[in-house]
């Protein structure tokens, strides 16, 4: 191996033009193509910037190029050459540097390489595992690579937003306390404090709302977070938020500062500058339309319902559903009234999924309803459907019946189904939505009590107050999601911020008195001496990203990320520590050691 | 408590002026005091900006004015009014508002305080656990916020030079592995993979290399790192590192980077552009000259070595010092010859505490050296110290002899003594020192082994190479620390780039085939994978923070800090957590529970 000596890189692999012709120049890089032609020797010369070829001609120089000929690929290296313009029909015009080639007078192998696992080079299938295990190899593909570069971008360009409105980057504590509310914490065994523990933030939520107690008007900050939850495919151990909190403002200061914020963003990043004000939404309408909290507004297909029109119908399983205070609604499958009776099982297969037992549907006829339960509808019923559906020949009405819950939850599915099969999810369309006036709370039958739709911090709507000892269920909140082609993007709240209506909502939560101020006393207490009116709201960059770079799934905008058995094939992380380790931490093992009965 | 309702904010409270005389405004803040005059009430308004005096005058607005009448210290209030110029001998200088006050037209309570536990207002001495658990309080107080302030322009400006040097921010994991190397680390459980642990990253220091591995060219994060150990009153348990990695690089073009950074951070926040270069000592000179290895050059008080002039003298307690390998060295206290037996005593006592066995002086007359030990020297080696040292009457000569690690320890900190006895640190100066090549090794008599200096992936100098095998604690690495006024602000190296050379380098460090295969199996695998030359340097901004402002402590330059127990008085972390939740991470307690015999 040689080191780099007195040559320093003048350029990078993508840097140099036909304007550059005769100049010299240093470039460093990967070896990510060897050919040899008539004696000479190609390479395509690799860095994060792009590519050039370097070319070692024997008539040039021929001490280079028989130094040359052991070149393998992904070797490092440095060449000092002279720019060339390449004969007239060699150009490449899919590189930036495709008119010109570095004529090596000097070759210094800064390292060698074994054989990659897996080529570069090539869109070979490669396993997740093994990607994993050699992250730094598959970040060299220049698709991850530039998924990273995007991110850094985008964190940029949120950051210049945010300093520009008054924001200050604030970091809170990561190791802080375990409050066992929503998701399960990452706890941390503490060494000098022996039987306490550090839990890893889920978010910064109470401490950004302490930071605007403190007066810090506006916070903001890019950080992690941890939820030790099972893992699905798209969700990681660790995850990253922009997480904002402003003090003085109600959902429409930050509404609109966000709006900016993800237009700048889009526009920097997309080349595509979303429409503001983005629309909005609130729940209520959105579980009617879409039976989602996230629909994705690109395309129609909307639920109608038919519940009043049916009400007195004879299909059984419909009026069973009513008649037990459920739902019947329906989709017009525009177009799709000639599905196989295939294409029919694997949507009903489908919608069993996500809970339906068993999936009505009509295929619209020029002179026929056709389908194993029209018999059981009235003219006036068929009649009301084709009204609320506007089914026309050629048409497919699809149909849930059961509780709002599962029709809601099945019909919702099925849509995105049918807008995927049917080609209807524009890629090129951001479509963002503001979904407002969650429910506060929501009943949980197997706790017997209610729990916080969004967290217990989250202000209720002044109006619906009056509701909250009486009807809890119905109380609004100040709560706000943006949905970005139906994907969660953000979501927040205007918080309570007086200590009386905190303890009130505890109290609905039926978190008592004293548990209250066991777990939360800090908070109430802040909320005591000073408390601004405040709000804020956090992103996931992750999914953001993912949406922003077009990557199929969130490990590609990752550097490291892990699998989902929330492992590091390529660290090997988590691993055994010593017994030692465990004994100064207080701790014994509860499981069963290798090697041990 | 009412709320803002349409009253948006139009100014902070530290904007308006003679400029805007007449205008109409709304201000929102915190009611900081409030003095009654003649029937007038007046409020100084404050918010993470400034402060506004708002008038309640009841000739202008009885109804209000009759509102006003409830405001306690820390209200929250929204106020409309109109700015007035005041009185003419009644302006405040020392705002930017001094000049202007607000007549309030209309005034909302959005919140009311409790009496804070201290005041805000005025310099009273507060506890510190006090401060901590009411950090949002502590928070208000404009010292302690403009910290936090300047910490967020600071990150900024250090993101900004390093995103136009062609950086990449990128996010490395949380949850890593476990290598017990160096500090401690915070543990992990790991509740899917039972029996396992992630650990807190002490650095990504490998993660770093693997992305320069991944081709990623120049990385850098300001990221969270974790140590487990005993806390030192300037020490967290989580602290925050700027962390830089850059390819294709040497010593020089990585302290050339960090040279226009931290020029640019200096001018930035403090107002004054360090001069670049920086000086640069080798380690040798540093501990010859200085005893340390973060001299604080802002002053003279150099260690001067008298083992050649004295190794024949009488004095026992020297001459066995340098019988048994040891160094005799002395500071000369410039003008010192007059400190009391007391001061002396004070001084000695002080150089017990870093290990000296008593402190030899001579304090320097114009016709004897007035000391118990001058007996013991000949005429010559009298003379030998007068030119060494350059002594002049009024001087004091304070020495050390023992072995060469504790005259350093003890001259070096004597030597810092004096600086502040003598007002020699002064507070304007910046002085920047690069200190380099540093020993790659040192041994650990109680392991009975060489461990790394800085950490087992530092690259050794080329020249030095020979000496691995046979004197392993001559080599020097390619390691720099960059030394601000004697406080060590950063640190980093070349790192090596070739497993072969890695693998030594664990040869040497006495970690065995396997044991490296174990633990660095994965960075020795991608160091056959071709990586690059890279090198890197991180700053721990807490301290670098504290410089910046001149906070006395890095408490003062972090939201939320931690007590030297590393406890959160604020939020009581680290705290009990369930038995349910150890059961699910398979662990048993191994501590008295309380309660329990």
């Amino acid at each position: 191996m040689e080191s780099m000596g007195a040559l320093k890189r003048t350029h990078t692999c993508n840097d140099l033009g036909v304007q550059d012709l005769g100049k010299e120049c240093v470039l460093m890089g990967w070896v990510l193509r060897r050919r040899d032609h008539g004696g000479v020797i190609f390479i395509d010369l690799r860095d994060r910037w792009g590519i050039t070829q370097v070319v070692f001609n024997p008539e040039v120089n021929a001490q280079v190029h028989a130094k040359a000929h052991q070149l393998r690929s992904e070797w490092v290296l440095a060449v000092r050459g002279h720019v060339e313009k390449r004969p007239a029909d060699m150009d490449n015009p899919k590189l930036l540097t495709g008119a010109i080639e570095v004529m090596a007078d000097e070759l210094r192998i800064l390292n060698t390489s074994e054989t990659p696992p897996f080529p570069l080079d090539e869109d070979v299938e490669v396993s997740d595992t093994l990607r994993l295990q050699y992250r730094y190899l598959d970040l060299r593909r220049p698709e991850i690579a530039n998924n990273l570069i995007l991110r850094h971008q985008a964190m940029q360009c949120v950051r210049a937003y945010l300093n520009s409105h008054n924001f200050l980057e604030i970091e809170t504590p990561m190791l802080t306390k375990s409050t066992p509310e929503g998701a399960r914490d990452y706890l941390v065994p503490s060494r000098v404090n022996p039987g306490k523990f550090y839990a890893l933030p889920q978010s910064p939520q109470l401490f950004k709302q302490l930071l605007m107690v403190a007066g810090m008007d506006r916070y903001y900050q890019i950080v992690k977070c941890f939820r030790d939850e099972d893992l699905r495919a798209d969700r990681q151990p660790e995850f990253t938020q922009i997480d904002m909190e402003l003090s003085f403002v109600d959902e429409e200061d930050i509404m609109g500062l966000v709006e900016g914020l993800i237009a700048e963003l889009f526009a920097g990043i997309r080349g595509q500058r979303p429409k503001t004000p983005f629309p909005r939404m609130d729940y209520a309408e959105a579980m009617r339309r879409f039976g989602s909290d996230k629909p994705d507004t690109r395309f129609g297909l909307e639920l109608v319902d038919l519940s009043e029109a049916l009400k007195g119908c004879g299909f059984k399983v419909f009026q069973s559903a009513l008649e037990k205070g459920g739902l019947v609604k329906a989709i017009n499958a525009k177009g799709c009234g000639s599905f196989s009776r295939k294409e029919l099982d694997d949507l009903t297969a489908y919608a069993a999924r996500f809970g339906a037992r068993g999936m009505a549907w009509i295929k619209v006829k020029e002179n026929e309803w056709q389908s194993p339960i029209t018999k059981f509808f009235s003219e006036l019923e068929i009649a009301a459907m084709r009204d609320a559906l506007d089914a026309q020949p050629g048409d497919l009405i699809l149909f849930g019946a059961d509780t709002a819950k599962v029709v809601h939850q099945v019909l919702s599915e099925l849509r995105l189904e049918l807008g995927r099969r049917l080609h209807l999810l524009d890629p090129k369309k951001d479509n963002f939505l503001w979904v407002t006036d969650f429910p506060l709370l929501e009943y949980d039958s197997e706790a017997r009590r209610y729990t916080a739709v969004h967290h217990p911090f989250t202000a209720p709507k002044e109006a619906d107050l009056p509701l909250l000892e009486t009807e809890p269920g119905k109380v609004r909140s100040r709560a706000y999601d943006l949905v970005l082609n139906g994907n969660e993007v953000g979501g927040g709240s205007i918080r309570i911020h007086t200590s009386a209506m905190q303890q009130q909502v505890f109290k609905a939560l039926a978190i008592g008195e004293a548990e209250a101020r066991d777990k939360f006393g800090f908070l109430l207490r802040a909320l005591e001496l000073g408390a601004p009116p405040h709000g804020g709201i956090a992103f996931g960059v992750d999914r953001l990203m993912m949406l922003l770079t077009g990557a199929s799934s969130i490990r590609d905008v990752i550097a490291f990320p892990k699998t989902q058995k929330a492992t590091c094939p390529l660290t090997d992380a988590p691993s055994t520590v010593s017994r030692a380790q465990l004994t100064e931490l207080h701790l014994r093992p509860d499981w069963k050691e290798e090697g041990k009965a």
